[in-house]
């Protein structure tokens, strides 16, 4: 028995494991349903015309909190939609054994039915995500991570997928790289915005080596989503090298994380710190708001993996702006 | 029996509909052999560091052309490998029968594992895409259509998914709209080139309303996955509303091309005419590498499908650039 604080993780894992499944299940029955004309319309706008709540996010958060204040009553539970409803946005999470819950990340997509769609259940001890589950229904694809127990597709398939040998980072990162970004909510065509630093960002990223003033980092590919929960699936499962995102809340990266982490990978923040190429690269803050992941990586004979991560950090921190995106009521 | 210029219709499609599944099983087999560290660097670079071509893609051509010409000898074929170490890059579609093939298309994801990758199977009569079939096996994801006869998801699910009734487009489009769109290949750093042009047009789509000197369209959300062929997939089965792109080859759009009109899409070029508020839409060009999809819309009181699908076309015209993509030898 995995026992940690009092908690029992194994115990946790299979019940997070089982959760998302029934909770995938009640995601997939709803898309099929509108495919028959139900429900077509059941979505509200939120704080703007991108800014989206369904029915089926509510339906399935409550589904969660019941499950789990029915099993582990002592346990905190954090979700979007209780969240959203309550007006404030401020950090909760603490020490206490913690669910963090995203009833449906990628909302918009599934309201226009892209698969790109899951539900993401996050356990945080001490203030870490320790257990991680997704499920994306239409994808037919779980990922899930426990403290110690590493990452995996569908229960069957290690992440990261290819691992005799695990890759290492490209050695002209972010060249060779697959550079997954989102262009996200804020859409206010301010000069020096968020939409057109992120865009500023992207086209550095994107540009020929030598463009950009130096800054053209030639990605092997720019993809976008619409989910920073499958953003953080599939870094993880090596298939994303790169991924940089700002405005995203703890529900919508704490199961995530928690799958990178296990499967080998790096997480810290978007902002690029004053000294880029020197700064102590540390790990991102839970309800920071801003997150740069790299996928896991092998070592080579002349770099550790870890020591390939961080050069790929400093590579992004060198081509993107900063972001911003404040904590309402920090 | 379809009977089609001494074409039977009913016997190709269910020999491209077998093909399909023999092909993007050798897509799957190979990926899951690349996961235990099998030709993990079976890609060499074509025109650019983003222009690839890996074993796969070659062997599975090879597999298509020797089935093809096995069963239907006196059937024209083109597949993007053969046609690319050929050298020139001519419109080679007349009228005969005529077959049109990716044996991979989403090279890059493929490479990276991202499961956005596909075998591509159209067949073409008279110029016209007349059956497309497409399998992204680790997507469990078949596509497939036949002029007169719909088109379907796996088989059993018919396109575009939501349908009873289907959804009109949106009143204030692109406002409402999913808008799919990729980078590409091109990735020169020239003021006026594909690329800036491109992210322009992105940012137009992407801005508030009223932004961007009134450009800005405030569509739902931005995606890229890095496969012109799932992007029509995906326009037919309803969750793209709206694709735009350049660069794309005949092998790239033939089958995806039929699945969205048999879906009830519409298809045409993505360089806005010079009165792009009254110019004739016509159907794009195969070959004309440049497109904008529509996704199947259903009619209003006041509006027929079409009408919505047009008033679409106008209103993204109005907010991208011309794209500069050339036919080599045209």
């Amino acid at each position: 028995m995995a026992s940690s604080g009092g908690v029992d993780l194994d115990e946790v894992y299979s019940f997070a494991l089982d959760l998302a499944k029934h909770a995938g299940k009640l995601l997939d029955d709803a898309w099929r349903a509108r495919c028959d004309g139900g429900l077509q319309s059941d979505h509200v706008e939120k704080e703007s015309a991108v800014d989206l709540v369904t029915q089926t996010d509510e339906d399935v958060e409550a589904f969660i909190k019941q499950q789990i204040a029915s099993k582990f009553p002592s346990h905190k539970f954090i979700g979007e939609e209780t969240y959203s409803k309550g007006g404030s946005k401020e950090y909760l999470i603490g020490h206490e054994p913690t669910w963090c819950i995203d009833p449906l990340d990628g909302t918009v997509n599934y309201i226009h039915i892209f698969p790109m769609f899951c539900v993401s259940i996050g356990f945080i001890l001490d203030g870490e995500p320790v257990i991680g589950v997704i499920n994306a229904p239409f994808l037919n694809q779980t990922f899930s991570a426990c403290r110690g127990k590493g990452a995996w597709l569908n229960g069957t398939q290690r992440l990261p997928l290819i691992r005799n040998p695990i890759p290492p980072m490209p050695e002209n990162a972010p060249k060779g790289c697959v550079f997954s970004c989102e262009w996200g909510k804020d859409r206010r065509d301010q000069p020096d915005g968020n939409l057109h630093r992120k865009v500023e960002s992207f086209l550095n990223m994107a540009a020929e080596v030598g463009g950009r003033e130096g800054k053209g980092g030639m990605v092997h590919g720019v993809r976008s989503l619409g989910s920073a929960t499958l953003d953080l699936a599939y870094c993880a499962m090596g298939a994303f090298d790169i991924w940089w995102e700002g405005g995203c809340w703890e529900w919508d990266v704490a199961a995530g994380i928690c799958l990178l982490k296990e499967a080998g990978g790096l997480v810290t923040t978007a902002n690029p710190p004053a000294d880029p190429s020197t700064a102590r690269i540390e790990d991102a803050k839970l309800g920071g708001r801003l997150y740069l992941a790299i996928r896991p990586a092998g070592d080579t004979e002349h770099e550790t993996a870890r020591q390939g991560q961080e050069r790929t950090v400093r590579e992004v921190w060198r081509r993107v702006r900063h972001l911003d995106y404040p904590r309402p009521g920090v």
